[in-house]
């Protein structure tokens, strides 16, 4: 048998197969194989990306050369580009502008030989830094509505060629579709309950405890209830917090730790899988940008973990619905 | 250069990259190899799969044995099961139910040897009419809110290891969330304007040209302003209709000619690339099933076809934004 379950933050539909048991075997993906062909991500090679637009870097060390821990640079083939106007139109029925936006790559290792969970939490902390700059920067830019922060790790992720330790981040005029429906039922909620979705939820999750994957003193990683993929992850501070770039320099480190042993965990579960890790934050403070008065009080930033592990076949595509073989309380077990 | 444009049946945003070369040979995907041990979808294998619940037969042929143009039978490993009760409950926040539903396989050829593109249109057209019985029936049952019907073809497309020509029809509880919102925006579009805006859309496609892939007396194919897919298709009836079990006989010969028609374009520009394909149909006449009494106005059934020759990574998942390297008009001149 199965279940439907419904995702409470985005009122999605999934449907879970009811098993106790799972073989991590059962999954068939390609295993990470690293390129060993010139990296331009590579400490000494900064010379081969576009110039660095933010790094931590040792004292005395050059921008563009070597010394640094992280490098942000543009993304040299960007999808969006920082130059000229936004020009929104219209063609008839249809609605377009310019792709105007920034598509920036964060370097997260000077070192070819790691992915993100072999890193140290001190290095994976300064990756969080690297997000936290580039976010407040961009914000600037008052053509920006939103910056999505995202990494692809493995071939079957999107990672395609790319085998060096990197995330993206895009900067957006427009707010994405699946956050503004997430804030749309968290504005609905806190209107009802004057509580926050999140903060409700993670509480009772703590509670019941068997969905719960690793905990410390700032943040929890849940397997939610309506997972659409088997093995999936839900990071969330327990502070109460709409905004990412507010993260304090104690919630960094206890954001690094949790997250690299939820990563680890869930490679030496699964086997090195391929995975999507995106920060799933609010919007900027603009007019239109999905923000309203009460943005604050009703939306809780969060991490998504999502293992590519499954195919995605017409039903998802078709419908928004999703199916997950592993229901969320074994991979809690799993894991 | 790119450009953001958004789907107006959807509200969803695309990046369209800006290009006016695009060589088929540019992307990756396995090649279709059709798998020749035994096949329980072949004709005298009857027995391998549960009892039909429809056939278009020869006369005189029996039920379960050979003499049939288009088999439909249950799944044997079905997601969603036809008995029992819904038991919609809550566990705290969250709600679930029971996976009651049907999940079916249209068997849409005897032969093993050829894939939907390759069958005569009478054939497709038994295809149609299959899915046409099993909607109407399926309509009876009234837990049943939604029918849906999809096409995996290849295995990057989430065909597995099933090689024989089916499509699959998943009967569910719940409306889809895709259409629920494509409903409330053709709905918003009507109380406007006092027209439909598929009926709208499809004027203007039919004016410009330049989005047109094929067409004839009852129906179009276009490549959508806003794909999110390299070479998607959206196939549209000329004559407003919201609800595809109304489909006539002399709709069913032309729809039948224009799927064969398009399907043969993109398997010959393409390569036999996996793609999905499904049908957009309004929910069935329920209290609760997103249907309201404009519906029949505003809704107007269609098909698409998403080939699935590029990756989806973190980007797509994060945001329900879609990135797409191929311009629309471009596909439609290649096609």
């Amino acid at each position: 048998m199965s279940q439907m379950r419904k995702d409470v933050f985005s009122g999605r539909w999934v449907i879970v197969e009811e098993t106790t048991t799972v073989r991590p075997s059962d999954f068939h993906f390609k295993k990470f194989v690293r390129e060993t062909t010139f990296c331009p991500f590579c400490e000494t090679n900064e010379a081969s990306t576009p110039p660095e637009v933010f790094a931590i870097r040792k004292p005395g060390s050059r921008p563009n050369g070597p010394g640094w821990s992280v490098r942000v640079v543009p993304n040299s083939n960007p999808r969006l580009r920082i130059e000229g106007e936004l020009g929104r139109r219209g063609e008839g029925f249809h609605d377009l502008m310019n792709g105007v936006g920034a598509h920036e790559i964060v370097i997260e290792t000077p070192r070819h030989d790691q992915n993100l969970h072999e890193l140290e939490a001190g290095q994976i902390a300064d990756v969080i830094r690297a997000f936290v700059a580039r976010i407040v920067d961009l914000e600037r830019d008052k053509r920006i509505r939103y910056v999505l922060a995202y990494k692809n790790q493995g071939e079957e992720a999107g990672a395609h060629t790319i085998t060096h330790a990197i995330s993206q981040l895009m900067a957006l005029p427009v707010t994405p579709r699946t956050v503004k429906t997430k804030l749309m039922i968290a504005r609905e909620y806190f209107a009802q309950k004057e509580r926050c979705l999140y903060c409700d939820v993670l509480q009772q999750e703590l509670t019941q405890g068997k969905r719960l994957v690793a905990e410390n003193e700032h943040f929890a990683a849940l397997a939610p209830f309506a997972s659409r993929f088997p093995f999936e992850l839900l990071l969330l501070p327990k502070t109460h917090n709409s905004a990412f770039s507010r993260i304090t320099e104690v919630q960094i480190d206890a954001l690094s730790r949790i997250l690299r042993d939820v990563l680890r965990k869930l490679n030496q579960t699964l086997g090195e899988p391929p995975y999507n890790l995106s920060l799933q934050d609010r919007p900027f403070l603009r007019p239109r940008s999905g923000y309203w008065t009460t943005i604050e009080e009703d939306f809780h930033w969060h991490l998504e973990v999502l293992p590519q592990i499954t195919r995605i076949s017409g039903f998802e595509w078709a419908s928004g619905f999703f199916y997950n073989p592993v229901p969320p309380e074994v991979a809690a077990k799993c894991l």
